[in-house]
């Protein structure tokens, strides 16, 4: 068989990371796909940029579009990022009948439902693996592996820049704004951080992962998304002192009037395997109806792991994806005409367990009442932390935890909280998952 | 299109756990897979035997053959188990063209080279997600999903058995057969164990993870198998003292010149997320080069954990397996004619750390000459317990962790250290795995 004559549009990190895998791996990868999978073409905005592949054999332009409508390549695989031209250059792709492989969580979150219904409309495919949680399979293992399971929810730490951040946090007491300084030192930030400390990249993430779980629409505006840049060291502290670890979590799951779509930080027990998923490591958990939980983890980001997924891709691509239509594994985990729009709950509607942090003023009969417009809110405590008072202010932090309840409750209870004299506004808020269920 | 009709061979647990989720998920199912599935002919041995599900429609026999034979069954599900006549009737089923689903890891493990080169000249496919870790894709994670590494090791908590009788040694400082006991009570273990704690179970699941890691034929024979029938509570203790967890590990290692294949009871940093799999659960590690490591986490066993990995199975041979060959995902990962027949190392010529407890006699000089016996072998010493003298034998245990060196090395020193008249044989020697890369 001929080989595979790939376009790549972009050579920067992860782009070059492709051409390294593919060529080290040239031979294990034609064992697999039955064919040789070769780079034969191109784009990057400054060709005399420095580079971590070699150019050798590879026809380069600034120009993607070219790339695109090279009658000679086969596969488009677009790592450029951003909505613009990447938008533009997958739909000339797809127009021309070439599958297309793309690791842009953003376009993909945004414009997937357009983008997959021409792929069908045209007799080819998007594969998406490395918009995902990196080099771990886990759309695959999702659309694939667990193809037998009605699948009842999904939590994911699916952003490895905020988990670097949450780790540092935690092991050396530092606060939000100086870990992000160090890690876009690092380079594990952006010099703009807003997608990954704000919890938009997670939530292209989620949406993507919630779509082939239960089969939907891709809806990423509907996400309620809160990032950990407003997150106080002393609640990751506080937090430790019950038993939990914070973590920024992706949460899907489907109830009988509609699915949940959520990014917050979020309190886990210790002992969970996802409380313990440290650094810039990524894991998503999956609760199947057969299977129970599963857990896949490994590194969401980084040139090679997201080659990685890439080449996986291009295997599949070159094993199965270009069969007969009727063969083929289907963009959202259900063939076409079966994918349902399920509603999404508003956050209000969501249940899960809180934790509450009170700034209050030292004085008698303050606990007495922030009990009692807990209890008025049918609001059950399961444990608390009361601190000495503070010397420079005389206030004093209190910590609570409560069992699962909806969101719209706790609302109306924390405005409750934040009317008394005694209690200082804004009270801290975080929600809780057991992730046991 | 019509469904696709599934003959089913055991109606045991697993074989009832089919069923039930393949009724259960009847509409999801075919939402993904674009077809129905259905049994329709089912055999068991005792027709009258009680069963975890619905046998309502299905036409029962008590010879399986029949339904092999049975011209409308499309898709053979082997859940017999054991060799014969299992190996029979998937020979069968294959030589009339029929894609076969198997959770039999012995027979795999055994016989998987013929049948894999059975279904290839009949144009059909055997698929055995099932026979691995039960639930966890990671058949299709390796096989697909890291497709594009070079696989440099894995190592996996394999039988759900044993984890579960190691979590109790070590939670409840109970003795194996103690534990062992219960289990059996419980229905975690079989009347006769021999399977599950020699190892033998998790070197035919090795055996299958290796030869689609590496690309190479089945080799169950090369696999080197200690079980944790042997092992005492004390050092389960010692290891937790030093910072380890013992796991039963099934390890494969590709070197440049072969490749390592091992299932034995192994210390593992407490801290890496697979020393943390307790109970029944099964978790692989597996390290790409392009990837570094990735985990995948979830039951290894029951009715419908093992029937979400042969549901999966059946919703791929309809999405992908009965494709045109070429645009089929090979057996053992790589196409046919590249399988590559890499050497077994023997077990002297592999490297890990070693625990080695001594019962010696408290006298002077006992110390100096086992610190001497190791320098003489080239052995370091990385830590050291040395515990009370017990006041009952007058002996005293001392452990030792050393530096990864061969086996071979190991064997020699041992060999010196029993010949001592101080030291009581014999020398309990356990291995030491960082997982760390």
């Amino acid at each position: 068989m001929p080989p595979v004559r790939v376009g790549l549009l972009g050579l920067g990190t992860v782009g070059g990371g492709v051409v390294n895998v593919l060529s080290r791996n040239a031979e294990d990868l034609a064992r697999r796909a039955g064919r040789r999978i070769e780079v034969i073409h191109a784009s990057a905005r400054n060709l005399s940029a420095p580079r971590i592949c070699s150019l050798d054999g590879l026809l380069l332009t600034t120009n993607p579009m070219e790339v695109v409508e090279n009658p000679d390549v086969d596969v488009v695989v677009e790592l450029m990022g951003g909505m613009s031209p990447a938008s533009q250059l997958i739909r000339r792709a797809l127009e021309l009948g070439k599958p297309v492989i793309t690791a842009n969580k953003a376009l993909i979150a945004h414009e997937g439902n357009e983008l997959f219904e021409l792929a069908q409309s045209q007799g080819t495919v998007v594969a998406f693996e490395a918009a995902v949680a990196g080099g771990i399979p886990i759309i695959k293992a999702i659309r694939e592996g667990l193809a037998g399971n009605r699948i009842e929810w999904l939590a994911g730490i699916i952003n490895g820049t905020g988990n670097f951040i949450l780790t540092a946090m935690r092991d050396e007491g530092r606060t939000f704004a100086d870990v992000l300084s160090e890690a876009q030192i690092l380079g594990y930030a952006e010099s703009d951080p807003t997608f990954d400390v704000e919890g938009i990249d997670a939530a292209h993430k989620l949406t993507i992962l919630a779509s082939i779980a239960f089969g939907m629409p891709l809806k990423f505006d509907a996400v309620y998304t809160e990032g950990i840049s407003q997150l106080q060291t002393e609640d990751v502290r506080y937090a430790r002192e019950l038993g939990y670890q914070i973590k920024h979590l992706g949460v899907a799951r489907r109830h009988a009037t509609g699915v949940e779509l959520r990014v917050h930080p979020t309190l886990i027990p210790e002992r969970r395997l996802l409380a313990n998923v440290d650094g810039v490591k990524n894991a998503v958990l999956v609760w199947g109806d057969a299977v129970g939980p599963t857990l896949y983890y490994g590194a969401g980001a980084g040139a090679e792991p997201t080659a990685s997924a890439v080449v996986a891709d291009l295997v599949d691509v070159v094993r199965t994806l270009t069969a007969d239509p009727n063969h083929r594994v289907p963009h959202l985990a259900v063939v076409p005409d079966q994918v349902t729009d399920l509603p999404i709950l508003p956050m209000e509607a969501v249940e899960t367990g809180y934790y509450l942090r009170l700034t209050v003023e030292d004085q008698p009969g303050v606990l007495a009442n922030i009990a009692r417009i807990l209890a008025n809110h049918g609001i059950n405590i399961e444990a608390m932390i009361q601190k000495e008072v503070s010397a420079e202010t005389a206030h004093l932090p209190i910590v609570l935890l409560t069992h699962p309840l909806r969101e719209a409750t706790m609302n109306a209870a924390i405005d409750a909280l934040e009317v008394l004299e005694s209690v200082r506004s804004p009270v801290v808020r975080l929600r809780v998952e057991s992730l046991s269920g």
